[in-house]
């Protein structure tokens, strides 16, 4: 089975790669590794603003951060394209960075960021599984709920 | 034109590498990835120091933001002498990770980042645009506004 | 002298690999860079929970900061010792990321993080020095005071 196949078995849908928001691009490839800039969170179209511990749940994160893993999802699947090559050419995740846009009282990140470590590991199996950061973040860009960015190898 | 002429033109004199204020190095090279450390923001030699959302605004963040980008030149220019090359030789700007002092209130750590990747992108043009994560931390090292670290192929 | 040799003279027990509390991996290794996972800080096998700047202080911090340095060193040896080498093989300590859990006010996270570098150089000398980011995060997962993340070349 394709990444195309099992996205598809998922039922997801990639979405074309968002323009990041400021001077800097959505991915930079260097040698063999792909750069993916954090991505915020999105519902919708529209910015996922949120804060844990102030006016967000665990439950509703995890819903955010697997959003975000399928835009990472877009934004590699152009990253390969841009090489001549597909999502079936990635040879592993290799680490994931989650910003969780958090309270000082919250600290359950680890449970939000599942969200996204489950969403690759499901598309890419053993080739999906990551070495991993999530942390508590003061604040996030436009008042965003998660911000994940990510390394892959092609 | 070379990187110095563009330095040049924008008018801009390399600072010296600061020395880090504790137990690790300003710049570590592997294979043919430069990793440069965090840099703090610093005014007139001292730290620049300030939280967004509680006493700076944004407009002051980009230059801060800007002043930090001109340090991390400096001390790429030393990893590439340390090589014996130079800034000309550096093929991509890679990846910034941008750290801003921030309030749980301030949502604009993406436009006080723009101060230094546009530096960056102005000095390098094609080569020094690059992926990024830009978010709020609680505080930072010695109360600095900002600090940034980058990864740049040599 | 060897690296085990070395942590003998320090007085220093690695531990077993941590299972992480999530879904992810402790280490990833690609091509020639073993990327370890942000490590909590632990106290008696049970999270070390505190926030500097409200119930813990610089000088225990370099403690825990140090604690969570041998256990990314326990680590960094199961992903040597799974490419059939060992922490001796280790050419390079690269880059260590250092997230300090702080109220608004704490400015000391360089010297918490200490306690990791000085362990990192004192095994590894000239190979152990690092570049290094340090800064304060609103929370960490399940309340640790100190998560620290690492990258080396083997």
């Amino acid at each position: 089975m394709t990444i195309y196949q099992q996205l598809q078995v998922l039922g997801i849908t990639l979405p074309a790669v968002a323009t990041p928001a400021a001077a800097y691009l959505p991915f930079v490839i260097s040698e063999s590794h792909i750069y993916l800039s954090g991505h915020i969170a999105k519902k919708d179209g529209k910015v996922w603003i949120g804060q844990f511990g102030k006016n967000m749940q665990t439950q509703e994160g995890v819903h955010a951060a697997r959003a975000v893993a399928i835009d990472l999802l877009g934004t590699l699947d152009a990253a390969c394209s841009s090489l001549g090559k597909s999502l079936n050419d990635v040879k592993q995740i290799v680490k994931v960075m989650s910003l969780v846009n958090s309270s000082p009282e919250f600290t359950e990140h680890h449970l939000v960021t599942n969200g996204c470590s489950e969403l690759l590991s499901a598309v890419y199996k053993e080739r999906g599984a990551h070495a991993r950061s999530a942390f508590g973040v003061a604040q996030l860009p436009m008042g965003a709920c998660v911000e994940i960015e990510m390394i892959a190898r092609i």
